[in-house]
């Protein structure tokens, strides 16, 4: 069975000229950075290429990136760091209700430090407003940290007005890009955000890698204490062979940028035309245009989201309900709750996030199998024959003899 | 040139077989284990078989077992997880002087979030004076945290007797185990230790892994908060292939930990013996025989380690001096200072840790280059050619056409 991979979100695979350039620091020794002889010369010259690499990524300078072990990691030295280094300025921070747990479980555990925290609301396509924005701000408030894009619903912040505001009033911004690096052109300059979280699998790099971007003059406290790697705010010693693929991936995709979006919308826009023409009682969540190129998020009515998953997963292909990395504690997800989704048809998300390693046939494959799915769940739901009934619409088609035709078959 | 390493403390080879256990988890796409389909359960079974035979490693339930990207991560964790979660109990951590930058710093941040730590002297040969540790011991001490080994002059401490005493006073007790892990064999049942961190590299395992053992029943804080990723102890995406290389490394040292040691330990002898045999003025630092089997360690007198080291290097021999994790922070290593290397011995520190891809042609080697190397240095000592003076020996015997001889060769 062909296995077709509709979930990037939650993992990518490593790209081939990302893998060929991490080979030689497994298969040999990779050398530990910190050392002074030959091998450590080796293994520190490979990191810093690899820093070069995501800060041109970025268009940032090479000392303002800090490598972490993930997008989660980066996530908690951001807001930890910057609250525990600056507390004696003050003690408010603000995010976003749609925030991925990396942000909003930091925030939660500086509450118990101290901290206040304001969890902006946000519009029923997941934008924070700005005058909300603007009334949260106080003269304590250290930081402000809102999503790039968000992974569940795709939705794209206006995050250059966001950031203009914030600094308006002399408070820093934060931004989780996790879901954004590699599909949308991201300039820390033009920006002029002061940190943003990045992961290397984000970008067809190694899962274990991680940044943050810290602008020059601002000041952290490290999450991990110990030698004086990353300029003593990270410690540990380095993983040199997934930090060079973290590299080589920030490198292709600044060259290729373009290419990769424009391939991921064209597969993304036949993924919502497709389901919409071809599934009743759906609904796109997240912005209809201002979204990822290559995110398609719905509420399908009436089928339970894990339901979906595992009969899709039975023919072959991956995609999410939810958050994705949180797949395995099924709660409704917080970011539909913000955007106003009610808890019935919370329970049939169905999220695509589509790669550059997908195909157009990926899409037939899931535009021929999905349709029956819904329907046979469907079937099973005593709300969805009442509505059709009500409609005057035959309650039972039988979708299972379409759902096993081959394409074309008459 | 054939290069040596002799600093396997600083960065070994990944295993052969563990570099095979990684292949496929690198080639392909590895899948999230948070990910309810296919790829997601391949990938969370793999973590959780990694899991296994890290447990069964160190004799612990699979359950006790949080990955980490590092070993300075397990220390952080372990160390600030445990105060956080049980602040409430008490304030009061004790250390040893001669513990890793991963656990004095933590330490030291911790201080300035309210608590008071203790740190223990040590005798000559590093061990901690089981009466000292008594003396420490405070009704509100919460965790006495001392490495099973010393990376930098190899003395293995006596742990089941200061745990013994620690958990008479109601303490708990945490060992930095880095070092020790591959060479000594540890159970956890029989130590009695209620924290042990390792670190995969350690092991012949990837850089960017670790672990921490944390016994049933001992309450940690995050450090990393965010999804649900080891019982929401570690979040972020897990690293699957540098966990499968770590799971092998450690089902691999369970196997092979009598033969290593015992390879280790007669490389071990040749160095110190072919050292004190060929070079005068030299000093073994750490426990003559409490020591790690691959560990030989010197101080070196009238001559500097890193001219030492850079001499090595030229050879094609890497070596350490001082603490490998902070080489290119050339201070006097704090471990010296603590068993009474006085300041000017101290630079004179020399540490080579071996590893079992050493051979007996490596320690050849080493005896050939290194004592003309010493010799040379040592001529640019005036204190060096007072001593010989003073002693009537010949001040300049010139060993520079030595050095470039062949062995064997007249």
């Amino acid at each position: 069975m062909i296995s077709i991979n509709l979930d990037h979100a939650s993992c990518s695979p490593l790209g081939p000229r990302v893998w060929q350039a991490m080979k030689p620091f497994l298969e040999g020794s990779a050398g530990n950075p910190s050392s002074l002889y030959y091998q450590g010369r080796v293994a520190k010259k490979a990191v810093e290429r690899a820093r070069a690499q995501v800060a041109e990524f970025l268009g940032a300078q090479d000392k303002e990136i800090i490598f972490t072990s993930s997008g989660t990691e980066a996530n908690n030295l951001a807001l930890k760091g910057l609250a525990f280094a600056q507390k004696s300025l003050g003690k408010h921070l603000v995010v976003a209700a749609t925030e991925h747990h990396s942000i909003l479980n930091p925030a939660r555990a500086l509450t118990t430090l101290g901290f206040e925290i304001t969890v902006l609301p946000v519009d029923r396509f997941g934008h924070v407003r700005l005058q909300e924005l603007e009334e949260a701000l106080r003269p304590d408030t250290l930081l402000v940290s809102i999503a790039y894009a968000n992974n569940e619903i795709g939705t794209v912040q206006p995050l250059a007005e966001l950031i203009k505001l914030t600094h308006q009033k002399d408070v820093l911004f934060h931004t989780d890009a996790v879901a954004a690096v590699g599909q949308i052109p991201i300039d820390v300059g033009d920006l002029g955000v002061d940190l943003l979280s990045l992961a290397g699998n984000a970008l067809y790099g190694p899962q274990g890698t991680g940044a943050l971007f810290v602008r020059q003059g601002v000041r952290l406290a490290p999450l991990l204490h110990g030698g004086i790697q990353e300029r003593g705010l990270r410690s540990g010693t380095e993983n040199v062979a997934g930090l060079v693929g973290l590299g080589v991936a920030a490198s292709l995709a600044t060259a290729e940028m373009e290419s990769r979006a424009k391939w991921l919308r064209q597969l993304r826009d036949r993924v919502i035309e497709g389901i919409y023409n071809r599934i009743p009682y759906v609904s796109l969540t997240g912005h209809p245009d201002q979204r990822l190129p290559g995110h398609a998020s719905f509420t399908v009515s009436y089928v339970e989201g894990e339901s979906m998953l595992v009969s899709l997963d039975l023919e072959g292909i991956a995609a999410a309900s939810g958050s994705s990395c949180t797949a395995r504690d099924l709660k409704i997800s917080h970011v539909l709750t913000a955007i106003g989704v009610d808890h019935a048809e919370a329970q049939g998300s169905l999220v695509f996030t589509l790669g550059i390693d997908n195909t157009d046939d990926d899409i037939d494959r899931l535009l021929i199998e999905l349709p029956p799915i819904v329907e046979r769940l469907r079937q099973m739901s005593p709300l969805y024959l009442r509505v059709r009934q009500q409609k005057g619409e035959p309650v039972s088609p039988d979708p299972e003899p379409s759902a096993v035709e081959t394409p074309g078959a008459e």
